[in-house]
């Protein structure tokens, strides 16, 4: 495969080449605003609109002004942007700073204490990295005081103190010695061995059909996408996926995923049982929009009964606002329009104003373990170039009373209406618009039937979507994918900077894309390899 | 915990107030070459010499002038910085240009395809998941092909063209069926039954005792420091740790970690039992330099030795170049000193000249596997931001025939000269020098046994190197801290720029720090909490 200049291509050249035959792999050499510039044969720029958006990366638009401006005074200054244990004041600053927002958000005042990332994956890591520790490090407390009691009784019964009840031999299937000497051992033992047999049951994560929580090693098996996550799956510990709006499930999780950790008391002269409920689950990972899975948004309802079955579970929930959060939505959480409270928050994309790599990830400080810090780093997080510039994101967020957040919504719902409009004319090819703010999807129906044979060939291999954006591109310079696990569904995630113009230039594209879906036109996708 | 403003701290609060008893919780306000700058309570910068260089990311020093001119020119020029799905001709150009380099210091000229990251950690992950996808497909084929050569035999059988040999029933331990019908079932029954085990034991990655490999949930498991990897261990896929330059261990492990797999065969008019080997070896990971192990290069023999163990064993090798790579040992690639050939390569750290974060994942071409491609990806990676900035930093590697290569060694020998001179005029302090070029690590003698309580404390509580480096900021202005898993060894891993005049710095001030810890001298450790 070869590049444009025939160099030979080492860099993903089969993905590459794909992009070639759907008319995708063009150089953008620009970028501003909503608009990305690819260079004409003749050399001259050719606007391109994008509603792609960086994958929800870019609320500000590729090289915003204010924040290219602070790239700039950072360098200008000679800002020290790796300096790892030391103090980070942008970095204590931004966590404060957030918190104030999330304090509005939440109409609360408990702390979110931050660990910084480098993508929004690595945040995921880090919060299931925390999870775990806490998880392992409360089990360790049961077990610890249930080991201190046993060990109490025992030497109560070794002292003639106390004597074990009768149906406790019973209850764990042990025979009661005959003769003297140490008569507990043996149900200490079994106790022992029925305690480090769930102790010893991994740790399980609930996650949702449809979610995805990135692509490394312990993330992507979070990811419901089974392309994405199967061939992997003996790297990490799995999750269980719950079907989206069946809270019922969780129920049935929960039981299958319990267990009982043992221990002695003495409760007078008796030595009795005691029993204390166990569970393997780690984490509840949600999305309050999933985004990959094909803009769909969880409703309050569900977020009520996911809310109230980890209360009740005592399982902390992770919200994924990686994609919907930072303003896209209309507020720095997207979950905060659900009622939802977190235990964790895991930010990222646009948190670094599209160009900086910046992920944090938030724990609640009833959750926090502060030892967390000192198993966990990384040589390029926290730093002095991120840092500041996600400040500058916050600031431009903040901004006029929260504009920012208030022209989402009001040019979300512009888009949208336009998207409905196009649906009302084209129902029988336009399924669904969902979305809210500037994270917004359309579905297509079922093109599985096309007279087109290329498009029923892009059915079948799972690139509908695809062959969708390279008309898009081709015909209408217009740049949008579909999600990554729903490829009939096209995402539309531009900068909060839209205007009516971008708008009216889509909903033609859209109308011409419905228009030869239909069928009835004789036209045909502008695809190169078709 | 306050911050100097007196806002709460909740960005690793726990860490700073540490850092502030050890006197390491500064504020730098400028970076620039080997230099900090902290500001003094007059409001004046305080230089500060950097040591600790990015821990091995800032080859070029903080804010080398010509990566940032770079970095303006992007901003300038509205480069577009996200802008996924299309094509990148600078990660292209990137690509080829590591390739090119790499191919002159192996000798070689097999391709290196290349997979972007956004930090040692995320391509070190990258790694292990291409490993896991390539073992995958090869158990694949061997299990598919015995399964379809299983298949002829028993059809052979049916049609009684073929008889089983005696041998296979006993050697599987299944009775042979009296009566007629379908007589190979039970045999061919058993055989998916002992495959399918085999299968599923899960992946064992291989890496060297005091090797550290990144802290994602996948990556920490193949860090050896019990402290980073222990707490996460119910999360992904362990390692097996190889003591170093015990070769004779691998042979143990590959017996452990072998098994057969197995299948008919049709053999004249005989069905035969074929017999396949089977390990499930993922990857062997390696580092040329460990640096967060204490600076411990690995020797030319025992490197020899996991080259032809991992030949025969078919266990591919990822060679972890992230500290060690980029130049800071005379080479882009440190292994290349050892005759050292890697199916993977890493690098990140210095790839990002200190101000952007870029990691690369390199897989030789004989055991790349396209798709991965379409299964891995990152929102972040193969940006328009990192990727010129890294084309930027090999520019600057390879200029002047390679100045920065042999500066990197001169300089080295000039700060590993001074280095040897402290240890000869304090052996009983001082125990070791070790490393190469400008990665080089000073080990102590084992302080317990201190007049000194506070060194003695801080030995016990494992945090001896970082009250060193508390006393070389406080009293001398120097940076740097120990390798994260080895604290009594002190990293040194200046910029190229390093000056005759800052080794002299170091100079003085180690001799002050040995002088004190022989405790001849009344003199005590400059700590704030002493």
């Amino acid at each position: 495969m070869n590049s444009e200049s025939g160099a030979t291509e080492l860099a993903e050249p089969n993905l590459r080449a794909w992009l070639t035959t759907i008319g995708l792999d063009v150089e953008y050499v620009r970028g501003a605003g909503n608009t990305l510039f690819m260079r004409g044969d003749d050399g001259a720029e050719i606007p391109v609109i994008d509603y792609a958006g960086g994958y929800g990366a870019l609320f500000f638009g590729h090289n915003h002004p204010v924040i290219t401006a602070r790239a700039r005074e950072l360098l200008d200054t000679g800002a020290p942007v790796l300096a790892q244990f030391s103090a980070h004041p942008q970095a204590s600053r931004l966590v404060l700073e957030l918190n104030r927002i999330i304090h509005r958000e939440l109409g609360d005042t408990e702390p979110y204490y931050a660990t910084f990332a480098n993508s929004g994956a690595e945040a995921i890591e880090a919060a299931v990295k925390h999870a775990e520790l806490d998880r392992v490090s409360r089990l360790s407390a049961v077990t610890g005081e249930l080991e201190a009691a046993t060990a109490r009784a025992r030497s109560a019964v070794l002292a003639g103190e106390a004597a074990v009840d009768p149906g406790v031999w019973q209850r764990l299937g042990v025979p009661r010695p005959a003769g003297d000497g140490d008569a507990v051992a043996d149900l200490v033992a079994e106790i022992a061995r029925r305690n480090a047999a769930q102790t010893a049951r991994p740790p399980v994560f609930l996650a949702l059909e449809g979610g995805f929580h990135g692509k490394l090693g312990t993330s992507v098996q979070l990811t419901h996408n089974e392309g994405y996550r199967a061939p992997f799956q003996a790297l990490a510990a799995g999750a269980r996926f719950v079907p989206r709006e069946r809270p019922e499930v969780l129920k049935d999780i929960l039981a299958e995923e319990s267990g009982t950790l043992l221990g002695l008391a003495v409760t007078g002269g008796g030595v009795r049982l005691v029993e204390r409920d166990h569970h393997t689950l780690c984490a509840f990972l949600v999305e309050p929009i999933q985004g990959e899975g094909g803009i769909r948004p969880l409703s309050e309802e569900f977020a009520r009964q996911i809310q109230e079955f980890s209360a009740a579970a005592g399982c902390p929930i992770v919200v994924d606002e990686i994609q919907s959060g930072m303003g896209r939505v209309g507020r720095l959480l997207a979950s905060s329009h659900l009622g939802l409270r977190a235990d964790y928050y895991v930010l990222a994309k646009s948190l670094g104003g599209g160009l900086a790599k910046a992920a944090v990830m938030l724990v609640r400080g009833s959750r926090y373990r502060q030892e967390f810090e000192l198993v966990h780093s990384s040589t390029f997080a926290k730093d002095g170039f991120s840092c500041p510039i996600a400040l500058t994101v916050l600031e431009l967020l903040e901004a006029d009373g929260g504009r920012a957040y208030t022209l989402a919504l009001e040019r979300g719902a512009a888009l949208a209406g336009m998207l409905e409009s196009v649906r009302a004319a084209f129902p029988d090819v336009v399924k669904e618009i969902r979305g809210r703010g500037l994270m917004l999807g359309l579905e297509f129906h079922d093109q599985s039937g096309s007279a087109d044979p290329l498009v029923r060939d892009a059915v079948a291999s799972g690139t509908f979507g695809y062959l969708i954006a390279g008309h898009l591109l081709q015909a209408h310079r217009i740049r949008t994918f579909p999600t990554a696990s729903a490829v009939s569904t096209l995402r539309f995630e531009p900068s909060v900077l839209l205007t009516d113009a971008e708008i009216d230039r889509l909903e033609e594209a859209l109308t011409d894309v419905c228009a030869i879906l239909r069928g009835r036109t004789g036209k045909r996708l502008a695809i190169p390899a078709a």
